[in-house]
């Protein structure tokens, strides 16, 4: 890899396939079990792919954690969010105090929550956030990167420190969410540069915007690639230059994740861009990624279909701060469960017929 | 109501729509909650449904409960099902075992299970069923009627105490489900009548049957419809006609269960013919309905569209047992939660732009 980037080469590396062998057995596993061939569906595909992630068919337990990654964008003075830029670290606050959606679902959905400030403005210090304030968001990607390429690399160094200490710490299924106003903007960038199409069809209404936001959303995409030259066939540069800390951070956690062999929930539309821009980079940690949901963002679904996932809701979610990847984590954890628990047809002395 | 059946008209009076007050109070409580409107879309409308079934916003614990029925069914001499018919009671050993399914997935939602035989042949005492053997197997419905009135009406009665019971003792959200072979039949039957469709149009595979076993399959309803001289008009007629003891005692548990408010979780094809027959004999109970999955049998989908119900997952899901319902359990807990632990904008001092 050119330019200096022997530490991308070397986290890239690390990120093995999924294993057949485990895989394998796992399906043939399935056959066994107390119920007609393969009528729990996508339970069992889930249940498949977990086996091939974690290299192991004892799914009885598969401690999750919640990674919600936050950061500040230059986007935000050009008016793309229905929020102020504030809200950001107001909802940080909200995040470790318990009161925000992501809080209540993992409590609802027993995962331990962990917040990573990688570079919001005005953050606070707080012992319950991991403060890694790489820069004070980022760079008005209009006018040039949205970040040095140092910063970029920290940013996906960090989010592969990160998960590789909760793999350590016993996780097995890691939900990934964001925060950050004006990030569905930096998405949408990622998005239209990685899938070649016109900004038009990626942007979204994101918290709300109307149609004067939108249309200024659109402009601001546009102009952003236009001023950085981007070349989709650069990941990293297009990450760097249109895209955002906690994205970067989310690049690194899915790189390092799939290295530690965590299952990676992923949330929406934000978490997406920085799916495709680490499968681009590394394609074997789609073999990792789990998609929670479809939301109503229409660069979503294109981003999905890119991905080849098939997304386990459909429910109009499109709140961000990995609120959906965590209403699926009983899901997976189900999933593991059906592999783990249950009986085969000889074991109950059930008469199998073979169907 | 004709015939002898003030019984049926005094259960059905005792169902009542749900809440609109609570409804309305559930939906402007979630405006004032630290997201953007209707950012957690099918998250919210079950949170206000679930209010209005509960009359309360007060969600934070829905202790659940799966309730399963089982039976045997003369259909299955006419070789419907691509499993022998002692397999109804080994899975009945095999699901207190803790070994099917739906045991495994009671487990991981953290729901009790309650197993009901309402009329297994040949099952066996267990202290862990409920064994309220009101037939051994329903007749041949291709010849007459399928269960006696009294038959019928004991099993309805038996699935509104039992619920009435579970209610008492503090469950909110209650997972159905059935198992016997030979019921995706009677629920076919029941579904051709009641939507008054061609048995073509709603048969499936059920269990995995090939496809001489589903001509005799559509052969069967069609002569059970026959033989019966079903009217439409009189769900009560076709479910003692044509159905089968544990899908009277699941209308039973429907309407008994609206009755105590709880959250109605549907499994797959045979539950939601119960549901259709609940109601058609009580519309209300509509209200306290939630579609855990859609279903890959072909009349699934059209009881759902009758019914109104979107289903939650559609994961091709065809084992029963209530295993769809119960697996979406942790899902209808995270809705509770959202409406009853989340923190409002004032309250987290986060800037609400009213978007």
């Amino acid at each position: 890899m050119a330019d200096g980037r022997t530490w991308l080469a070397d986290l890239v590396s690390t990120v093995v396939p999924g294993d057949a062998a485990s895989a394998l057995a796992a399906e043939a596993e399935l056959e066994r079990k107390t119920k007609p061939r393969g009528s729990l569906g996508r339970l069992e595909a889930l249940a498949v792919q977990i086996a091939a992630a974690r290299r192991s068919l004892s799914l009885e337990a598969l401690p999750g954690a919640v990674l919600v990654a936050a950061a500040d964008h230059g986007y935000a003075a050009a008016g793309v969010s229905a929020y102020p830029q504030e809200v950001t670290r107001q909802m940080l606050r909200n995040i470790v105090a318990g009161g925000a959606a992501v809080s209540v679902l993992a409590r609802a959905s027993g995962a331990r929550l962990e917040l990573v400030d990688v570079g919001v403005i005005d953050g606070e210090a707080n012992p319950r956030i991991r403060t890694h304030r790489l820069a004070p968001g980022t760079r008005d990607a209009t006018a040039g990167p949205a970040m040095t390429p140092d910063e970029a690399r920290a940013a996906v160094e960090l989010g592969a420190r990160i998960t590789t200490e909760l793999a350590a710490d016993g996780i097995a299924v890691l939900a990934l969410g964001e925060m950050g106003i004006g990030n569905t903007t930096a998405a949408s960038a990622i998005a239209a540069a990685l899938l070649g199409v016109a900004p038009e069809r990626v942007c979204g209404r994101g918290t709300g915007i109307d149609d004067a936001g939108w249309e200024r959303k659109v402009a601001t995409v546009a102009g952003a690639l236009k001023t950085n030259g981007i070349d989709a066939s650069d990941p990293l540069h297009t990450l760097t230059a249109v895209g955002g800390l906690e994205i970067a951070f989310l690049v690194g956690a899915m790189l390092g994740g799939a290295a530690a062999r965590l299952v990676l929930v992923l949330d929406g539309f934000i978490v997406g861009s920085a799916a495709l821009v680490a499968t681009r980079l590394a394609p074997p940690v789609r073999d990792y990624m789990v998609a929670s949901h479809l939301s109503p963002e229409p660069g979503h679904g294109l981003l999905l279909s890119e991905l080849g996932l098939t997304p386990l809701l459909d429910w109009q979610l499109r709140l961000g701060e990995g609120s959906g990847a965590t209403l699926a984590l009983p899901l997976l954890r189900s999933a593991g469960a059906i592999l783990a628990e249950m009986a085969t047809f000889a074991g109950a002395g059930v008469t199998d017929t073979g169907r």
